[in-house]
């Protein structure tokens, strides 16, 4: 079973490099943008069939490894 | 209004990144994964009401500059 998770910077945490890519589409042209911010996103297959604890093992994954909970949040964000 | 983007790698294209992670995850514990595949993520803030416009919008700045389409897939995934 796939789980998504997406990493995101947290509220006031800076983001330079969704700064950058606001310009950047703002040079492009784009002048109606308010905010970007950059995020990481990881697709893990997991040998689960429960999607509840599927779920829970992303999670556990999430704290240990691909988050860094100090300066960002993770958010489980579909099930296929 | 929010718009979220995904990009990831598009099905036969290598992903090392995250076959590290992969082996890395396996290392601490979690030996129930069968694949890790790492991608980027935009939440990008437009001021644009209209979903369905918004939408749209964030489809252009994903072909034009977020992802390579050589290589990536893009995916608008929610509202907000």
């Amino acid at each position: 079973m796939k789980i998504s998770a997406v990493i995101t910077l947290k509220k006031d945490v800076l983001d330079p490099q969704g700064k950058v890519i606001h310009q950047t589409l703002d040079g492009m042209g784009f002048k109606d943008i308010s905010e970007v911010r950059q995020g990481k996103y990881f697709e893990i297959d997991v040998q689960e069939n429960d999607p509840h604890k599927a779920k829970e093992i992303v999670e556990e994954m999430c704290k240990k490894l691909l988050a860094n909970l100090v300066i960002e949040n993770y958010r489980i964000i579909e099930t296929k």
